[in-house]
């Protein structure tokens, strides 16, 4: 296994619409995604790109979101996970639990439609790990 | 201004040599870099080479680090900023200084030899974002 690169990092935000504005006015992001629903992960998300990866804006769905806690705490927003490819999910969840990492959940599908695991922060020193199968496309 | 290369991603941590291990064994990470101090910020650093960007692992380096606060509240450590480059730091504060953001301080060298700037979270929805001039090798 080698560390794979950084497709995104998520940052929770109370406002997609705000955080857009934000990015766009002091940073001049320009490629912009249009905001979309996962409601089966309980997020609205929007993927801005920088030249070389991306920020993923995650805002709640619903009060049930998994995030709403996250922003309960940190009202204001802030980061909330970094995602790594792997070239093989499966293999890569197997030599997590191999090395004792606890894997939240099974493989399933993430916001850019190949399966993603999530890994609990006290593996990664308070830090949310989520691992994405590399789109085939990028091979 | 156009939205630059993510440089790193910082990531604080108690104790750099726990967090390269982990790096390590649970994501296979193998290009690292030797752990140096910036005794004038406060920190000792270390990067971790993604394939497209890097995680700057960061330690403090005495009591009077500053992120030893961070670390009271995040024992374990966590996700602590994120690194956009920028190709002239003064342009890129004085676009942040007319959009009304609380730029941290003057520009000063930072950890790859090049000015950088923190900009205040309560400008970026919670998220600590530090501006760095380019290497002028990369342009």
């Amino acid at each position: 296994m080698n560390l794979g690169r950084l497709n995104h990092v998520g940052v929770a935000t109370p406002s997609i619409a705000a955080s857009i504005e934000t990015y766009r006015t002091l940073l001049g992001a320009a490629a912009i995604g249009e905001p979309f629903d996962l409601p089966a992960q309980g997020v609205k998300v929007c993927f801005i790109d920088a030249p070389n990866t991306q920020i993923e804006l995650i805002e709640p769905y619903d009060q049930n979101s998994p995030i709403a806690g996250f922003l309960k705490k940190n009202p204001a927003g802030g980061q909330h996970h970094v995602c790594f490819e792997v070239p093989d999910i499966h293999a890569a969840v197997a030599h997590l639990k191999a090395n004792g990492a606890t894997v939240l959940g099974e493989p399933r599908i993430g916001a850019h439609g190949t399966p993603i695991v999530f890994v609990h922060p006290k593996d990664f020193g308070g830090m949310l790990v989520e691992l994405m199968e590399s789109p085939k496309g990028d091979h």
